[in-house]
């Protein structure tokens, strides 16, 4: 086994610290990856916080937005090779048998994903550790092949930011013409707003105040509203083919259903923590549709990160050292982030 | 002006009662039915009772389920000539021009389609009368043939009870092979088990307990639960491609949400009065669908008489005469009838 460097919650009341971990030499399908940047995703806080159920797994080393290079394969890779660029995104294996396994939905899996961490490995059920950490194992149907025109650093939160953002717009058929509302303007909004844009939707940014109007605009959005503003919900009305809805604070889905014209489709990929009332006859009398997305399949995530390349996208990121960890969760929390952490692992060789 | 025997609510606080209306004899492109039979749908009761919001046109004549023959016809109608047997649904002119009318789905009008009763004509701003009436006059684009296999009277309630259950099992793709939950066996529920069977879906009923076991299955379900039973929740979870809900009293979204299979899409037709809470993650994780659908388009609810036909399905109906009306009303009121109340309106020419 390897020692690892990596940084741990100890339980959900400890902030961050470091810790060493354990990863193993890959057998015949895996590959060994030097990590070198890890995307801060909210979803880290909320884990290692033990805020979702609290049935975390402690020690919690988090991280799914990963990017490094391969330094080792088995036996029988032949997808990848030593030094190519690499990513892990928020799960490392699956049942491979069920249909949405079968049809490269792996994030549906029926008997459910293996995540990147905060999971158990499908043998051992060992638990599975993140990219807050410097290498990592993991089969080689589950790694990506980052594209060499992305900067790696910005690539990283392509994995999970990315494709939450991309998936639902491909699924759900946002084509060149559609009018695109992307509710909220941090890691997923500003994803969205660039990979929108490239498929050729009139995009609409709505967020609480006029403070991101011109961040909206210069990250490329057609429009900009604020919804605190009321005269906002009237001018709007029935107005968008598409919501893309990244809010995961509580808001009031049915003054956003009513800004869809008829047959329009609200895609919500954000979580409040308390369900929000929706009356059938907003959805009904112009048959509107509230739909779910969750990141994407690995076929999927491949496809958005060439389609990242082909269009020059990728995140923008703020990078930062490991020791900065617990200030950044404090800063994501406070939304004062543009639009994302990127840890640099080399700083995890210094640290601890 | 042709005066014409009808039944009438005064106000929202009376019950029905014999009221003479006129109607116009056929323009150019009109066409004169004379009424024979007309379904009473639940939403009859709710508008002449003013419950939708204290804006009903009063004196209110019901009836959106109408279904007569050809008497007369305009100078220029080239679809219906006497005697064709023939239906109207629930609305009888619509804008033309914005994109759902020019596609064929006239009931999602950006204007508003011209209902059929307790509206308002689009030139004249006269109000609109139902068929709880001995003849009416429409526009040929706004009738449906009758294909003469069908019994007339029980073809009535497919105007609005089929058109609302087969548009969206078209609409939203179910196909022969999926499971499908049909939740509520009154009007709407029965001709949704009809259809979904005729189309090849394996249909579970899904009804509060398990006094309609019978009824369901007799109408050609292959399987049904008692909805009040917890483990029903806990067998059927994950199980569904589609759910089909007629229910309008309130229920729990999220709790047959839960029911769907991974891209699973639950379609609501009923209109409870409270808005229900939806959970983001239950759509989310398992990337299900919440949609609305409304009545259907005339080129679609020809389709669906044809498909009736074809497949020998027609309601299944109490017939009553018109002074029966108040009585049906309550007993609607108790889920007392299988499944439609059809008025023969040769009984309005005896009253009054």
């Amino acid at each position: 086994m390897l020692q690892t460097p990596a940084y741990a919650a100890a339980d959900g009341a400890s902030p961050l610290a470091p810790f060493t971990i354990e990863r193993r030499e890959p057998r015949a399908h895996e590959v060994l990856i030097d990590i070198l940047y890890c995307g801060v995703c909210h979803s880290d806080i909320h884990q290692a916080r033990d805020e979702w159920g609290g049935n975390g797994i402690f020690p919690m080393v988090p991280g799914h937005e990963i990017v490094g290079r391969v330094v080792q394969i088995g036996d029988r890779v032949n997808k990848f090779k030593v030094g190519d660029a690499v990513g892990v995104g928020c799960f490392v294996d699956s049942c491979r048998v069920c249909p949405q396994c079968k049809s490269g939905e792996e994030q549906l899996c029926d008997q459910g994903m293996t995540a990147t961490y905060n999971s158990r490995e499908r043998d051992s059920k060992a638990p599975t550790y993140g990219g807050y950490s410097t290498r990592i194992t993991v089969d080689e149907d589950y790694v990506l092949r980052i594209p060499e025109s992305i900067p790696l650093d910005r690539a990283a939160p392509l994995l999970c930011a990315g494709i939450t953002t991309y998936s639902p717009l491909k699924y759900y058929g946002v084509k060149a013409g559609d009018a695109l509302a992307v509710v909220g303007l941090g890691g997923l909004g500003h994803m969205a707003v660039k990979i929108a844009v490239a498929m050729g939707a009139k995009v609409t940014v709505l967020s609480t105040s006029q403070n991101k109007r011109d961040d909206a605009l210069a990250l490329g959005a057609h429009a900009f509203a604020a919804t605190r503003e009321a005269a906002t919900f009237k001018t709007l009305a029935g107005t968008f083919d598409f919501i893309l809805d990244t809010v995961s604070a509580p808001h009031d889905y049915n003054a956003y259903l009513s800004l869809l014209k008829a047959n329009g489709t609200m895609i919500l990929v954000g979580i409040p923590d308390q369900p929000a009332p929706v009356a059938a006859g907003v959805l009904i009398m112009r048959r509107r549709k509230l739909v779910g997305s969750l990141i994407g399949g690995i076929r999927e995530t491949q496809e958005m990160l060439d389609f990242c390349a082909a269009h020059g996208i990728a995140s923008d990121i703020e990078l930062i050292d490991i020791a900065q960890i617990n200030g950044a969760y404090v800063r994501m929390i406070k939304g004062d982030v543009k639009y994302r952490f990127v840890i640099d692992t080399a700083s995890l060789n210094a640290a601890g």
